[in-house]
């Protein structure tokens, strides 16, 4: 059964977990690639990190990094007045380096991906949704207008969001197998992502957003549960962007795309047809491996 | 009283070291950059960095990287299938990523040099011999053309050198404040370093070898102890040069250069005048700060 994941970090990382733990399964996870950033000339993608060390069975405690990582260089580099408030671990670091010296060499983000996730053993497909650059540029209520680690990391999403943009998505071109995964895939299955920060810059790659559009089976999964992301703010992001609130705002947001939204059994009562949509409930708080995977067993027998 | 050292990598670092405990001496170390070289993508510059890290007390046991470090990155760059066998550690990295960030944005390397110097409370100025970019290539007798670092580090000097040449030397400017220095000094100091390898590239910049032939105080101390390095291969390089062993090839090496050269106790019997060169014996074996002192205090007793 071939099943193409979208994914943003933590939330879609242990997802992937779950899918790739169950036996027949052929598991592409397409991830956002809107969030990456130079740090200290280095070459940081967050989401693709966390799915990465997710897979690999050696993710951080917080939804970064990797376990048991020491900071040494991270620590060191104030001695320079450098802001190392972005905790770069050490043995972090050597993916980071790695990563930059082969963009360096004109190698693609998917190539050097492809090539990390091997020597990290995982089986399933890793893909950023793009080799090109896109990024996510948010303007806050106040005229404000960040990076996305600036919103998120530094001023840690406390602004109101005014209006997102995707910087370079309109002439980003999907990844090498992004389409063919997508195209030839028995499911579809977004993420527990935050739908406007972390879902729609791959869907805002407009070859990716048609090909899932035209897909008949399409799977999304509620980032909310009790109408609260489990963590960041997704519920604050859509009801900035008047997309409403609980399981009205992500369906709002991925209208037209999806056949099935699975809601956490706190939501139960949102269960049903709605606006063309099937409603189930499902326990979809997934803290580890088992409860991924049981997750990812209800999903595909949906 | 106003010195500069004209410097390469441990030796030079040691006779600066030696140099900067003395009162009233007003020191600035001319370092050598033709060994330079990005690392994984990384601005590493060996002499500037042993000259920075034993002026500042931290420098590692064998003559390269900071005391104490641990190498958490280095050892995982492994798994990317990276060569590391050049060491780098989690302390030294922080300053590598600062230099490679900051050269990235433009900085010339003298000034994040002395940014760096002043960051680890180094009272001697410590400039680069040029911001240009020098690299020493060596020819061996078999033909081969050797980078420095595949010459010194990876064929661990085994080569017969037929010849050095210094790219970018002949339009090399020297890093602003070496010319002054060297003018107003009351002593220039030749470090006991590698003479073709280590100084000749810091004075293949034209207005540097100009302005050290028109100081009336060069002194030059012999890497040389009982005819042999006490570090590295100058022996068996100034011999493949044809400049002869010993004293001799020492002297050949700074003809027209310098008015005194110091040589070890051990090669006592060639003391006094050669070629115009006053030839005196010291105990010039510097293992640390005190004896580095003490040669110090002899030489500036000259």
């Amino acid at each position: 059964m071939k099943v193409v994941e979208l994914s943003g970090g933590v939330g879609g990382a242990r997802m992937a977990l779950g899918l790739s733990a169950i036996d027949g399964i052929d598991l592409t996870v397409v991830v956002n690639v809107a969030d990456d950033l130079p740090t200290h000339g280095l070459y940081v993608s967050p989401d693709l990190d966390t799915v990465i060390y997710t897979l690999a069975g050696m993710e951080g405690p917080h939804g970064w990094g990797r376990a048991g990582d020491s900071f040494v260089t991270n620590t060191e580099l104030a001695r320079f007045g450098m802001n190392n408030s972005f905790q770069l671990g050490d043995l972090d670091l050597a993916l980071k380096i790695y990563r930059t010296e082969r963009l360096g060499m004109g190698d693609s983000l998917s190539a050097i991906t492809d090539t990390v996730r091997a020597r990290f053993d995982i089986a399933a497909r890793v893909l950023p949704a793009t080799d090109d650059r896109v990024r996510t540029v948010v303007t806050t209520t106040d005229g404000l207008v960040l990076s996305f680690q600036s919103y998120f990391v530094d001023r840690r999403h406390r602004d109101h969001v005014a209006r997102l943009e995707y910087e370079g998505a309109a002439s980003a071109v999907p990844a090498p197998g992004v389409i063919e995964a997508i195209a030839s895939a028995d499911i579809v299955l977004i993420a527990p992502s935050n739908p406007p920060l972390s879902v729609w810059p791959i869907l805002a790659i407009s070859p990716i957003e048609s090909i899932v559009r035209e897909h008949s089976r399409v799977v999304a999964v509620s980032p909310l549960i009790g109408g609260r992301a489990v963590r960041g703010p997704a519920e604050a992001v859509m009801s900035d962007l008047g997309l409403g609130t609980g399981t009205t705002a992500v369906l709002a947001s991925y209208r037209g795309l999806i056949q099935h939204l699975v809601v956490d059994t706190a939501d139960s009562s949102e269960a049903g047809m709605r606006d063309g949509v099937s409603v189930v409930a499902m326990d979809t708080l997934i803290p580890g491996r088992v409860e991924a995977e049981r997750l990812a067993l209800g999903i595909l027998g949906l």
